[in-house]
């Protein structure tokens, strides 16, 4: 049980600008050093570094080139069905483990590491040609990893969300997030707390990170002019070394959407 | 066709603290105003005010006291099956068109307005004792009508969202949602916009509002501590006077969510 004094009376989001192109076996926390140190902005404690999957990605070099990829029979069939390349519907199925649904240029998945979303988190944009970039392998190892390089350097304690656009079930336009978190809590659970009357509160649970996810979100942008990483300030409390962003997963068995 | 230019560098985020409980008729905008002033906060223009949805219906009177709805034998069916108020399942049934799903203590259902949302946004949480509060007639006019008001007062060109918390299909958590927007736009097309490498972006449009209406409600907390208005300054260039929560909606053909 947590409280409801989680919640800052202010927050300032500073996206980085100038971070070089990533490419394979970069070392991401040196460049967002890097990157901070060209803005001038020292990371504080309980600061939460948002960072873009796609360098996360590239780094891990978690590129594929397509012409690599031999289509199964189920490839090519979904690949006729969703006009779909089907190289590209045999990466989404070697990384996911059921699909949901399916529609034209669209297979929605249950990703290996248990998001629900649309092809996998695979896609060709800002990737070299007949490329396609795959999620991170274990992206809340990849999120930790970065808390503990740059929280080394700056000597604080940040958290660390990586984040990707989702669409909806129900609502157009893709929004921010969090696919891998580490430092901090990803989801609080308010039972018990009282609401403004006293009485225990319906609203139990509050997705934290992937609000910050999608706030932070709205100031990376898209494509060419994309920046990657948003340093997140003035939340505190959220420390949590066993972080992680499975806990915002909705288990299976009380899940009315599949 | 919108470039990424929208994205800012630098977004702060601020909750007003000390606002009164809200009673129907009361006048909303002097009440924020009211708060702005007490925290030495002028709106500027492209200020986004965030509001909660619970004090914009109060105001309006949308207020329902259970012991006056008579259930329908819908409503007692229903309220057997998840365990809820049959008044209740009453009103969310009259505020609704369509019922997606049921569980425990839970309709999906599709709001009237278009919102495909939990027990129709509905809840007693804050309430006075045997009350529900329903969401406002009509969020899109709400918000336009403190844009004008506060507008107004301040000399500037303001947006407004008018939030509430949702719960997601397949993530736990819940996370803030636009339900109102006026202002600015809501939903942002990035169609042909050129990726890292000039070809066109995979990923079209992005839930804006969505992801502001995120962020800000990490600011307002839940319960007792709740803080209902969040004032969101950085961005810029989102100015749409036909700004509408609607362009959010997923229409219903191309919903694989039913």
């Amino acid at each position: 049980m947590q409280t409801g004094s989680y919640a800052p009376d202010r927050v300032e989001m500073i996206a980085l600008h100038g971070l070089p192109m990533v490419g394979p076996g970069m070392d991401l926390a040196e460049l967002i050093a890097a990157g901070l140190k060209a803005a001038s902005l020292g990371l504080q404690d309980d600061d939460i570094l948002v960072v873009a999957q796609k360098i996360v990605s590239k780094a891990e070099g978690r590129m594929v080139r397509l012409a690599d990829v031999t289509p199964s029979e189920e490839a090519r069939r979904r690949g006729r069905e969703t006009g779909k390349d089907p190289a590209l519907v045999q990466l989404i199925l070697d990384e996911s483990v059921e699909v949901l649904r399916q529609g034209a240029q669209l297979l929605i998945v249950e990703h290996r590491l248990g998001l629900v979303m649309a092809n996998a988190g695979i896609d060709q944009s800002n990737a070299a040609p007949g490329c396609a970039i795959l999620l991170p392998l274990d992206p809340d190892a990849s999120a930790a990893r970065l808390v503990l390089a740059l929280g080394r350097r700056c000597g604080c304690r940040i958290g660390v969300i990586i984040i990707d656009s989702f669409g909806r079930a129900w609502r157009k336009g893709t929004v921010g997030h969090a696919i891998g978190v580490a430092g901090l809590r990803a989801l609080l659970d308010l039972r018990q707390s009282p609401d403004l009357l006293g009485r225990p509160m319906q609203v139990t649970e509050v997705g934290l990170a992937d609000e910050i996810a999608a706030g932070a979100s709205a100031l990376m942008g898209q494509g060419a002019e994309a920046k990657p990483v948003v340093v997140v300030r003035g939340f505190s409390g959220l420390r949590d070394a066993a972080g992680t962003v499975r806990t915002l997963l909705r288990p299976r068995d009380q899940d009315l959407f599949r």
